[in-house]
């Protein structure tokens, strides 16, 4: 359901060392809570400590995108780079916690959608099943014990981005100010998530304005609005700024959710990784099926659509009809239309110029990903 | 896997009003929280604000055991009973917290247990299935969009309790105490969670540490120890007494969980509305049948134990063979010990004498319970 796509890190700004240093931080910070977690489970037995340090393998992994979004722009929007260190501290405390919830949601996520692996390797509930024993020995009892330890650990997560949040060493208001923003953008990521799967399932109609909101509400709010906008309270940007910020987290987002779904369908899966046919046979409903569906080639791509045994001709020939159909153009010029709209913004916008290089920078780099 | 089985609210104490004022209190506090909720939900769509609607309807109707156990406790604890309005608001809110993370609990727990009702009335899971078209008409899709309305709302809800934690209306210290509770309650809990699902699963060993050790994490932390140690902070009553109340709650915790067991298997369904033979079509791993493990009528249970087609006569030769072998009279004794424990504890210590009250009186009510 959610992406596995992801766009490179940010091309190192001129000061480089200050970037790395901060990127080790957050990685040493993720490791500090993992260890620490990871130590206490030990009085619970094997199986809980195997769950946390499963959970951390899985984690160390990640790009930082986020953390180091909410970093850069912090950077750009502060006077000066030298924080004190107390106040560093925080910073780096929180940026952790931003990448937690990412996998914290990515956990309930694979879950959700019964899958296994991600970006070609095994996920947490892939790797608790990995412990039970080879493939041919899976047993239902295992492969259940494996799901309920990634419904648990998102879990643990989730209430773990809390805590950080809630002793986060600021005055109370401007921690309430962070309070405000993850609730909000909690409340924004699982009501995407259940139109996501609504969708799917046939609850939800597939409307396109309805599709439009959920890849919004999917992906905006916790992988662009959240980073850029708690950078705007920790550098006390003021509203103004926060409001120009969150309107371009919320371009970005979308743009970045569209491009997920042309990539999965007509990208190279080599670069993203992901199976081409996966989204066509879960019968997953995205803007270009939603366009497709108004179209005269909808009948010929209904016969197709959701089938579970559909092979690399059927996806082929998909393809081909979404394509001259129009479907794929229509999704290209909404994210056009999204870029420019952050871009005129951006450049309008009463910003400080490193802050305005900082979105300006992302649309570049969103403008015409690859993978 | 939790317990479906709860104790009758304690019997009124002097002060009735007050109580009587307090549980309303609770009440309202989680009307409006599911109102505010439900009311923001809209912005997102009919699907979304059903979730909330449905999930606030499933809360409504709990006993509150729990919140009230932290506030009998506090009154206990203060000196007066005339606590200033703003503290009074706060304890209020973290009563009904208390009660908000049972429900994410049970919304989590049914959907790993695969529930679909909870206590002879659907649960949340099985609300939203009723509303996608009657019995007959239930796919697999709307079966997995409804789990994942339970894993989604779980999760909102235990973002929620955060939430109400972290904006209490407390010195940054005592709100500290209070997520350190937070925090070590949930790990329990899941940890005990884990064990649970593990040993169903054949991936943990069925040792009785193991099962004791599953059954008072489980149990004890976020129904007896959680509630009764906020109300040692909230009352500022110190270390002592928290470390009294603690293990009280551990002791009466293990004795409840130990009784649910034995009520499931041998108590009478019409009193505690659970399917009498449904733990023992799951396997379920409990002291009863850890005990029946090392005795001479195992190989007679083992041959019935954890198939789901047992039937009502196979079920009345298990129990029979429980009792025969000891097993039964085996965690009878367990529960007497437990509670026999709190009971010393409870007297000896040095505590204001309308704690230790309530304290025997928690014992007094857990002693013999058939429901």
């Amino acid at each position: 359901m959610s992406t596995t796509v992801t766009f490179a890190p940010a091309p190192a700004p001129a000061h480089t060392t200050r970037r790395r240093r901060q990127q080790s931080a957050v990685q040493d910070q993720l490791r500090g809570f993992f260890d620490a977690r990871t130590a206490s489970a030990r009085s619970y037995g094997p199986s809980f400590t195997r769950l946390w340090t499963l959970a951390a393998r899985s984690v160390a992994g990640g790009k930082l995108v986020r953390p180091m979004l909410m970093l850069d722009m912090f950077d750009a929007l502060s006077r000066t780079e030298d924080t004190d260190d107390g106040e560093g501290e925080t910073l780096i405390e929180i940026a952790a916690a931003v990448e937690l919830l990412h996998a914290a949601f990515l956990m309930h996520d694979d879950v959700i959608d019964g899958d296994l692996t991600r970006r070609g390797c095994a996920n947490l509930v892939g790797a608790l099943l990995d412990e039970t024993g080879d493939g041919a020995d899976r047993t239902q009892p295992e492969l259940h014990w494996a799901r309920t330890g990634g419904i648990l650990m998102g879990d643990l997560l989730l209430a773990g981005v809390h805590q950080i949040f809630a002793r986060a060493q600021l005055e109370h208001e401007r921690r309430l100010q962070l309070l405000d923003l993850l609730d909000h953008t909690i409340t924004e990521s699982v009501a995407g998530e259940d139109l996501d799967v609504g969708l799917s399932a046939g609850v939800v109609e597939p409307e396109i304005a309805t599709i439009l909101s959920m890849s919004s509400c999917k992906t905006a709010a916790y992988t662009f609005q959240l980073p850029l906008r708690i950078a705007a309270v920790l550098a006390r940007a003021g509203a103004e700024v926060d409001t120009v910020v969150s309107t371009a987290g919320r371009h970005l987002g979308l743009a970045f959710q569209l491009q997920d779904d042309l990539l999965s369908m007509f990208g190279d899966p080599l670069h993203h990784g992901k199976d081409p046919l996966s989204d066509l046979r879960e019968g997953k409903q995205t803007a270009i099926i939603s366009y497709a569906r108004r179209t005269d080639a909808w009948p010929a791509i209904a016969a197709l659509f959701g089938r579970a045994d559909l092979t690399a001709d059927d996806g082929a020939a998909v393809r081909e009809l979404l394509i001259g159909c129009g479907a794929k153009a229509f999704v290209e010029d909404l994210i056009e239309e999204q870029l420019a709209a952050c871009r005129t913004m951006a450049e309008a916008a009463d910003l400080p110029a490193p802050a305005r290089r900082v979105l300006l920078d992302l649309v570049d780099r969103l403008d015409g990903r690859r993978s």
